[in-house]
């Protein structure tokens, strides 16, 4: 059947969000269709509104303010410690480990030259900005996810970053709950290689 | 972290769409806010526009004209067959199989006393104005899922049809590339319960 256009558009805005295949951009459109004219409305808006979302002048990431509720708290950059991430979801995942208590710092992504990204595609420059501005920082740990690119943008933040900064990259290893008979060899080296000393009782 | 008020609201909206989950609204939210201004803005128009879809005047399906393409082919109503059917999305499932030449009706939903759910709530007034008016609709083919709602409004539906209309409903049984093992016990009786004669070869 020839499926009415306003749905269609909805569809094919829905199916440019990665991980929305066809059947569920279709699924989600015709959800839509059924709904109040106020509702698409306010949907509508809220996504023409995200278009001026600003950035936090100094991590980079998402905030209503010029400065993240993060990196306005004094008591983060006195950790001395930043951590470097492709994106503002992952700061999401790593606050809520409560893991981490310094500042953050939003790549924009990992380097990948077939696909034309340079460090100046990324926020590399600001970066380098920011820890000759910020004394406090003494310590980077780059929580990059662990791919070809992102070992090599890790290596690229170490080379050129001044050698007085301690670089980290975070654990790789065996995730809670995972099974050796499931994972892949890849990981299973690296949780080798990153073995730990057990203390005695 | 406090997530910025204007990806919230886009979190808040795609939230609301049956089956987006907290987690995958925030990674759509996060994904949209990388995004062109211009293309928020189609979206966002897309969205508004769904507003105003029309329905087909027979089949109730969304329609960009009066009558839908396949309310439109008069072939499909010399069939005789009339294909009841919950949502627009059961209508193109049963058209991609390609197995059904007649006309669609969408009822909207199912009878659930519950929710206040009546009659009056589906389109069932429009159904029964639709065979009065076309006496070329000789049968009916309810596809209406199975489940206790869609038992019952099958079941109202065939009391409340002129007699001389023949009612069908859809079979049930063991879907293709199904297992045995791994089927409820309700489609296993009513697998049973439909079994059919083999032909001798």
């Amino acid at each position: 059947m020839d499926l009415p256009l306003k749905i269609q558009r909805v569809k094919e805005s829905m199916r440019k969000i990665p991980g929305v295949g066809e059947k569920t951009a279709l699924r989600y459109a015709l959800h839509l269709a059924s709904r109040h004219a106020e509702e698409l409305k306010a949907f509508g808006e809220n996504l023409v509104n995200l278009a001026s979302i600003d950035a936090c002048q100094f991590c980079r990431s998402f905030s209503d303010r010029e400065i993240c509720n993060i990196c306005a708290n004094e008591e983060r950059w006195d950790s001395g410690s930043l951590c470097v991430v492709e994106s503002i979801s992952d700061v999401i995942a790593i606050e809520r480990s409560r893991q981490f208590r310094g500042t953050y710092f939003v790549l924009g992504g990992v380097l990948n030259p077939l696909l034309g990204v340079g460090p100046e595609e990324l926020n590399v420059p600001r970066l380098r900005e920011l820890i000759a501005n910020r004394s406090s920082v003494r310590e980077l740990v780059i929580a990059i996810n662990p791919s070809l690119e992102g070992d090599a943008t890790s290596s690229y933040l170490r080379e050129i970053l001044p050698p007085e900064i301690k670089v980290h990259r975070i654990g790789f290893g065996i995730p809670i709950g995972g099974a050796l008979e499931y994972l892949d060899s890849m990981t299973i080296s690296k949780a080798f290689e990153n073995k730990t000393l057990m203390q005695e009782l």
